[in-house]
């Protein structure tokens, strides 16, 4: 799980809610402690998933250069290999330096300033929502690659998959990293079995042919689709740095056990997209519209027998687990940022469970909104995919640069100039997916960071402004009581009318009866059935021509408090059935009419509910 | 438009609402009268653009015989026309007894009681959400077959034209039948001249041919083919009941211009689908998937020229509008059936703009789901169609006869049998269609309706147990004050707060603060605050470690009410923002802890709004 940091700086109020702000985690929470083996099911799907896509994003950009480009996937594969190995070891400092889990938002925000945070928290936003959706997408076309009928309904099954994630996590459903371990050591040990299998059924190809061939197709490959190449495998590497994330999850010494998870998921991945590498080019391989490049290494190397189908299921098991570890993040995220006044203040609520059901929901929007756009096809999320990462990659190390130049500790230059070579090649990287994807869909990214960060702001100015407003930590006057005049809203003589009067006479200073009518026939029947009645409060008909009933109310209301009421309280009284499905049947005038008032007059409401007993 | 009856019994109350049961038209919705040629697009486009479907029907049903059996199409249209011109005679009669517009729901309740009633709003429901949906899909039938390159996105296309007439209608756009007028010219006259080109472009076949043809494919063709062939063909008479709903919008003489309409529909109706099914067998028409029989026919009368473009586009155009006239008499009838306490009353709920919002959206959301199950196919929605509509019809002449037999007007017997003939050939339709088309989609229908009857009964019995139950119709106590309590809630001490303090000072006898918090820090903030402040409240800290708000709050309450506090008014202060958008910004833990104090405890609330007047 990708998880922000929960340390958080929670201004006061600023908001009309009923209770202060709330901490991100309850203890609760971490009840269960994980080993390093663990650690890979808990907090690495979402990295080592991603040989599902990655691999076949760097096909699909060489592809473009003919069949000759294809065999290029084995040098790039070593050169991204590289960078995982620094970005492994970078973020062994990270956890480190942040044993409490450094997110990049929180290690930007101690490091970088406060501008730099909002950088941060963008770019985790938008890295959160492409990972459900790159996910989805990839898991479903790895399903419908072993079952060829159900391609034209790839949309539709990412969309069920989605309902679905979103369903358990709104009901708060916790999946524990033991339950995990096993599909996880399914796919993994699957993974190195195709590889295995793979090696030994195919030769690589003769030196010779191969020495002819390659110079022919490097002629023909130019540096920019290298480097594009390059960007789309790099998305192979999202998801390096949830280990550092979340390290208070790990069992004591948490710092050892996370780093040492850190490392094996380098193996892992590192030696998962070398073999896939180079099997894709022994089988040569390319990309198909009906089968993933990973689908038919494991039929080439396999067969598509059992194997192959417990290889490619758990493929979609996998993915769809680390989709639904974003919606561990992205949630908490959201909390962080709306306790720091960023994000509407909404997401950081929760329910008596413990969920954020609003960052659960605006997560499956957005994704499930991503997966339409593009019909459901991952490579088409590629080009949007790895900036937000690279951009999260690169924001982390450089301030643990400035960590290390601040705090000083032993040898701290080396673990600078470690963290900095990192940031450095990141930052190459982040220029290189803007600059070769921009017009692939990278234009995406690049207008919704800022225009996050541009909504941040504007939010963060609302709410000083409110608590400006709200004269929050002035000392106000002494309240005093004033006169108050309860208008009772009747339709019919009633025990529910009667009760709405004994609660007006019991707050108000004065009770009088309001009734908005649309002929003379009832009126009249309403004004004898009062007078019947006699219950010491007058009644006032209201004739209304246009059959609206909150204008002539307004109007009434307003005439009175020009006579100088200065409290008045409207009561109306309203049927609360026993089940909850009765309450469809309940005429919705109360409420309507409430808000009308809410939003035109200076009044306060009261809806008192009559409580049935019987039906 | 078909409408239902305007008259209507209300029993008074029964429900929480705020004023009295509305009279369903206000008599401003009656400015416009129409007079009889402007009777035919305000009344008649329903009947008139089926013309564009019906055919179609019959033939895709007689193609499952073979080619031959197509040609059966002449002898089942003459059928048709037949029960037509016996239609449009006893609705005459409708209309003559009727003068106020006699609804089928209207007639049954008057003539054949309450049950039966129930059995006319029920199939009504169904024929006016089975109109939209035909209506659309043949509309979106008519355009891509004119714009092949569309046929993929029929129903893409369908649900945007839905979206848009929901809107239109929610916006309470009202179309006058003189801008219709022109529309339905164009459509009327190029159907004629459609079917004139095509009889002077086409021979009869010779005579010779014709008579070997036929009988080997008679022999083919059996009894149940034609009958199911009749069957969907009655789909093009839907609709001509319409008129005879709406006789008050005519200019006066009323009832005689309304009957000049009912004859001019007749024969526009008939003349089209005599002329058609000619065609069709002139030019060995034979269903196609995509291209409308209509399409076909027009583009072998006129060739695909300006005029085949211009009657297309005008069919679907005119089926566009009759979908729209549903959305005039759905809700009318919805609001009825609200009134007699049939269906929940928010139907019969008008805003300011008068629309019946409810019903619209209603009507809107199945048809939108009919046109998603049968993936906008009309054909697949033709054996749903007419039971409705024929079920209608039966019950309007079989309640006339019995109208007839009651008052004995002068030639009563005469009258009562034209009816009775109607109502027999209609019930022998309907058990027509149920029968042959049972298991291809009319089961749907066949459980629809009890379904629909059953469901108003028991709202129906819930509305009765209701008015009951709150004591309507009976003298109530006379109401006395009590001991009243107000609780205010806090979140920290502000000016907000202070207001909020105010109102519970006017209000109640007793003020108390309270203060749900979750951390020690925050607490002794609040608290120390609070001293400071000294507003002559005291406030209680609730502690949660659950991190909910609602749950401690609730407990206190009730501590509160044990210690015998027989009003208790919760009072939660509220930021009310200028602007709407701002409102997304605003914490929504008020309204959650309103609703949760509402359903599990005996106290009431009350929202104070704090007006914002610079943010």
């Amino acid at each position: 799980m990708k998880r922000a940091n929960r340390s958080s700086s929670a201004r006061a109020g600023g908001d009309g809610g009923v209770a202060g702000g709330e901490g991100a985690g309850s203890e609760a929470e971490h009840a269960e402690e994980i080993t390093s083996l663990e650690g890979i099911p808990a907090l690495s799907l979402d990295a080592i998933s991603s040989v599902a896509y990655g691999p076949e994003a760097m096909l699909v950009v060489l592809a473009t250069a003919g069949a000759g480009a294809l065999a290029k996937i084995e040098p790039i594969t070593v050169a991204i290999v590289v960078l995982l190995v620094i970005l492994v070891f970078s973020y062994r400092q990270v956890i480190r330096a942040y044993p409490d889990g450094g997110g990049c938002y929180a290690v930007s925000k101690a490091n970088l300033g406060h501008r730099v945070s909002l950088l941060a928290g963008a770019s985790l936003i938008v890295d959160y929502v492409l990972t459900v959706a790159v996910s989805i997408a990839a898991g479903v076309a790895a399903l419908v690659s072993a079952f060829p009928g159900l391609t034209p309904d790839s949309l539709p099954i990412s969309l069920a998959v989605l309902a679905v994630l979103t369903a358990l996590n709104l009901r708060g459903l916790a999946t524990s990293a033991r339950a995990l371990l096993a599909p996880t050591a399914v796919f993994i040990v699957g993974i190195y079995v195709v590889i295995a299998a793979g090696f030994l059924r195919s030769r690589p190809a003769p030196g010779a042919g191969l020495h002819v061939a390659v110079p022919t197709a490097a002629a023909a490959v130019g540096v920019l689709l290298i480097l594009k190449a390059f960007a789309a495998g790099c998305s192979a590497l999202t998801g390096v740095e949830a280990i550092a994330n979340d390290v208070p999850i790990f069992r004591a010494p948490k710092v050892r056990r996370a780093m040492r998870t850190e490392v094996l998921l380098g193996g892992i991945l590192g030696t998962m997209l070398l073999g896939l590498s180079v099997l894709t080019v022994r089988f040569h391989i390319a990309p198909e519209a009906s089968q993933t490049v990973l689908s038919q290494i494991t039929g080439a190397s396999v067969g598509r027998g059992v194997i192959y189908y417990v290889v490619d299921l758990s493929t979609t098991a996998i993915l769809a687990i680390a989709a639904n570890t974003s919606f561990g993040g992205l949630p908490v995220l959201a909390s962080l940022l709306a306790r720091d006044h960023l994000l509407p203040h909404v997401f950081g609520l929760r329910g008596d469970r413990p969920v954020y059901r609003y960052g659960v929901v605006a997560l499956a929007v957005l994704a499930g909104a991503l997966l339409v756009a593009v019909n459901a096809n991952t490579n088409a999320l590629i080009p949007l995919f790895a900036i937000g990462v690279f951009t999260g990659f690169t924001l982390s190390q450089t301030g643990l640069v400035r960590h290390w130049h601040h705090d000083r500790p032993g040898g701290w230059w080396a673990r600078a100039a470690l963290n900095g070579l990192g940031a450095a090649m990141t930052a190459v990287a982040t220029v290189i997916f803007v600059v070769t994807k921009f017009t692939a869909g990278a234009w995406v990214v690049v207008i919704a960071i800022p225009a996050l960060i541009l909504l941040f702001s504007r939010i963060d100015a609302y709410y000083r402004d409110v608590a400006t407003e709200i004269g929050l930590g002035t000392v106000p006057p002494t309240p005093a009581p004033q006169a108050s005049l309860a208008v009772v809203a009747v339709t019919a003589v009633s025990q529910m009318t009667a009760a709405a009067i004994t609660t007006a006479l019991s707050l108000a200073d004065e009770v009088v009866a309001v009734s908005v009518q649309f002929d003379d026939e009832r009126a009249a029947s309403l004004q004898s059935d009062w007078d019947r009645w006699d219950p010491g409060v007058p009644l006032s008909i209201l004739r209304s021509q246009t059959r609206s009933v909150t204008k002539p109310m307004l109007a009434h209301l307003h005439d009175l408090h020009r006579q100088g009421h200065p409290q008045v309280l409207v009561v109306i009284a309203e049927v609360e059935p026993k089940k909850w499905r009765h309450q469809l049947l309940q005429n919705q005038r109360g409420i309507i009419l409430a808000n009308a008032l809410r939003r035109h007059c200076d009044v306060n409401v009261v809806r008192v509910p009559f409580r049935l007993s019987k039906v």
